[in-house]
């Protein structure tokens, strides 16, 4: 069992503070292999209530599942010459196979455009085969130096969609499509606020035109990209030779989407809303929406027979409104150690039950965020705890709103950039220039994290760096990243 | 689009059956390295539909999931003699990564035993620990020379529950748990008959003390191994230190056990219940339950305006009963084009609307088993049709039993067994000397699939092979499988 005692507070070290509460709170284990992380269940299922409710929304948006081979032959990520770029330090080669050397070496899929590029060039022959709406649940792998649970791990889980369109339009329709899907679900389900914008030259995928992103404020002011879908023109399609005969019977190609959202989603819940006692589970997806804590004194058999009956009937009432709830009916733990677990754990509601209670026929209920406790009819609770959980989202959502507008400054000079990108995002003028990033990026640790779709113009003013006219239409965002 | 026509009959020719529906049923399409397949969305939404229902029996016998890393050291493997001798011929290797080569080479998981063994050791340290009832789905790879889509792939997906247990009895109890989840399973999901019964010594899991399996007969008379479940004994808890402070505060080894079922079960589907006209989908796991094809002749404007209306009522009418409905709206494929491709994808129940149906105010319902057509008004087809779906689950499974029922023999004699096995199950007396099997292999290409749980005794027959005493209470089968 996890002590949870004696976590470091976020103030202190936020970095000590995240990598304890991972552990802590059961989310991970350390693999034997290093940079390859155990998902235990408390953080599974987490990822399986992100993935029904992503899953019902790409579905709902028309697209279909399927799956795609794992193992890649190391010529396709010759094709794209960006692609290869980008990705081949970091494969991870299977050489041998039965027993025997394969005649070419097999990349585990740090990312499938080049395997599904093949197969759309196998499937797209007329116009009226487009478009393809597809999406895979799978696991990567990329073969990174510096591992840390959930945020960067040399295997994670993801899904991946892939889209093939008759144009540029129905494309870049899609990338924007995708990307609103992936804000609408951080805050709605996250109850995560982010802020929807577009990658310079310098941070997008490799071999897009086009990269959109959410960007999410950690708790210590760090931005953490959260999903991204990228528009890739022709360049894939002209790779794979995925081509078609459009309605005038010309021979075109196609052009193609993907998107991706990851279990590093889990980091940014986790760093997004914790707080020094631990995790606090946004309700929508919290694998345990309330504990339920029966109260009584030890050998007091009469007690624990009237406390347990209010708790299974609670129990039996909160299942029926499916509602995720945990009786934590161990014996021989204190209900204040039980108290302090399930904070860690970040369970959004609890409900305590003992012979006080009952005597005034309530329960009493207090939540994670303000830790308040009120005393609620037995015969309310079951209705009460929907709604609580509600109120719960709002109150998460607008703590996390409201923490980001006090980290969010504007920066006229690069003196004033460099003070602020220590504290939080920086709105500020850049004239887009890869060199000038580099160096930013080389003296304060910062990059830019997104060009915003909404935000304040650049009209009229200078790059705080070079002084040369801005390379946008709006002043991008700096801040230091996970 | 694949062409309907021109598939081979199942008497003719079964294996060429299989292989041109998978195709043409546009479950999977050949990937780019041999032996790992694409599965396709039709494909894979019946993968979906399986592991919802599955999954929900999981956790409805109280397991959760997790995931662990899919790379393994190759020397994990050497620790469980047995089990190395029967997965190290198979293993796909990671030999370079990031670049580099790697100091200790990395195998694909082919089955996870060996990495969750090392894992438990750390989760279980006292009686109290245990059991642990976990559960991974997820990706595995066993390098097979001759590979069939669903059937045998190099790559494929499945479930492993992995648990841990005070003692013999519980693991054993688990195990038989188990085997009888996926029996209910395939019977109630997949309307496929199974037997359920133990593998002899030559069959068994590499490294298991026993292995139960349920056994299903495909149309051609030849047995699917269609989900397994193994008891292991200490043999693991021993090879990777699982061991616990037991209730007496003496050190013990845990008893572990594992399952698994994958998307071979497709492959049971298809050859299980599949007819010359192609497959005939289970409706509890069809991703399509029924299909409506709006009828009417081309530029009739004024018809299609009405029976467009009635379908989009359908539609909607059956969505809300949670059916899953698709309507067939293609313009310029012919109705008779588009009942063949149906029939191909073994949607079970098909609605015509048309202006004649229309002016009779019902449409016209027929299924794939019978084929026969029926008027129904259409206020009642949205009432009618769960209905149907629930008759022909029935139906199927009736079907499947009796065909079952009419291809299980008894042979009193090898040379009785050596003819019978050519047509279907035999239910034989084996001594249970695995030599004997071997030669009966070589011989006749038939195994023992298993000794069923239920059956004829053995007592007072002799093995039809040595003439030796009867190696088990029971008779076993043999069958020639897949």
């Amino acid at each position: 069992m996890a002590k949870p005692q004696g976590l470091p507070s976020q103030a202190d070290d936020f970095s000590g503070w995240y990598n304890d509460v991972v552990y802590r709170a059961d989310l991970v284990d350390l693999g034997p292999v290093r940079g390859a992380f155990v998902i235990k269940p408390y953080g599974y299922a987490l990822w399986e209530n992100i993935q029904r409710e992503l899953d019902a929304m790409f579905k709902a948006t028309g697209h279909e599942n399927l799956y795609f081979p794992m193992l890649i032959p190391m010529s396709f990520f010759q094709r794209e010459a960006d692609h290869v770029e980008g990705f081949a330090p970091e494969l991870a080669v299977v050489t041998h196979a039965g027993g025997k050397e394969l005649e070419e070496p097999l990349a585990i899929r740090p990312t499938s455009e080049t395997i599904i590029g093949e197969l759309y060039s196998k499937w797209v022959q007329s116009y009226r085969d487009l478009p393809l709406l597809y999406n895979q649940w799978c696991n990567v792998m990329r073969w990174e130096l510096r591992t840390r649970p959930f945020l960067r791990t040399t295997e994670f889980l993801w899904q991946e969609g892939h889209t093939a369109h008759a144009n540029a339009r129905e494309a870049l329709d899609e990338t924007r499509r995708m990307l609103e899907v992936y804000a609408e679900f951080a805050e709605e389900f996250g109850a995560l606020p982010v802020i929807k914008g577009e990658k310079t030259d310098g941070e997008r995928f490799a071999g897009a035109l086009q990269t959109l992103t959410i960007e999410a404020m950690m708790r210590d002011g760090k931005a953490l990209q959260s999903g991204t879908s990228h528009y890739m023109g022709e360049n894939f399609a002209r790779a794979f030779n995925i081509s078609f005969n459009d309605v005038d019977n010309q021979q075109a190609y196609a052009h193609t989407t993907s998107w991706g959202f990851s279990t590093r989603f889990i980091g940014a819940l986790i760093m997004g809303h914790g707080d020094d006692k631990g995790l606090i589970m946004p309700p929508r997806l919290a694998p345990v929406q309330v504990v339920v804590l029966p109260i009584y004194r030890a050998n007091d058999e009469e007690a624990k027979g009237r406390v347990m009956a209010a708790v299974a009937t609670l129990r039996a009432e909160l299942v029926a409104k499916d509602v995720r709830v945990k009786v934590d009916d161990r014996e021989g733990l204190s209900p204040g150690r039980k108290f302090v677990e399930w904070e860690l754990k970040g369970v959004p509601l609890r409900v305590e039950i003992g012979p006080k209670d009952l005597e005034q026929g309530v329960g009493t209920l207090a939540d994670r965020l303000s830790g308040e406790k009120r005393a609620v009819p037995l015969g309310e609770l079951a209705t009460r705890v929907p709604a609580e959980l509600e109120a719960f989202h709002a109150a998460l959502f607008e703590r996390a709103t409201a923490f980001r507008a006090q980290r969010i400054y504007h920066a006229e000079t690069y003196a004033e950039l460099k003070e602020l990108v220590e504290l939080g995002f920086v709105y500020a003028t850049h004239c887009g220039d890869p060199e000038s990033e580099k160096a930013i990026q080389e003296e304060t640790k910062a990059t830019v994290r997104c060009i915003p779709l909404d935000g304040p113009s650049a009209e009229g003013t200078v790059c705080v760096h070079t002084g040369r006219p801005s390379g946008y239409a709006r002043k991008v965002i700096f801040a230091k990243a996970y």
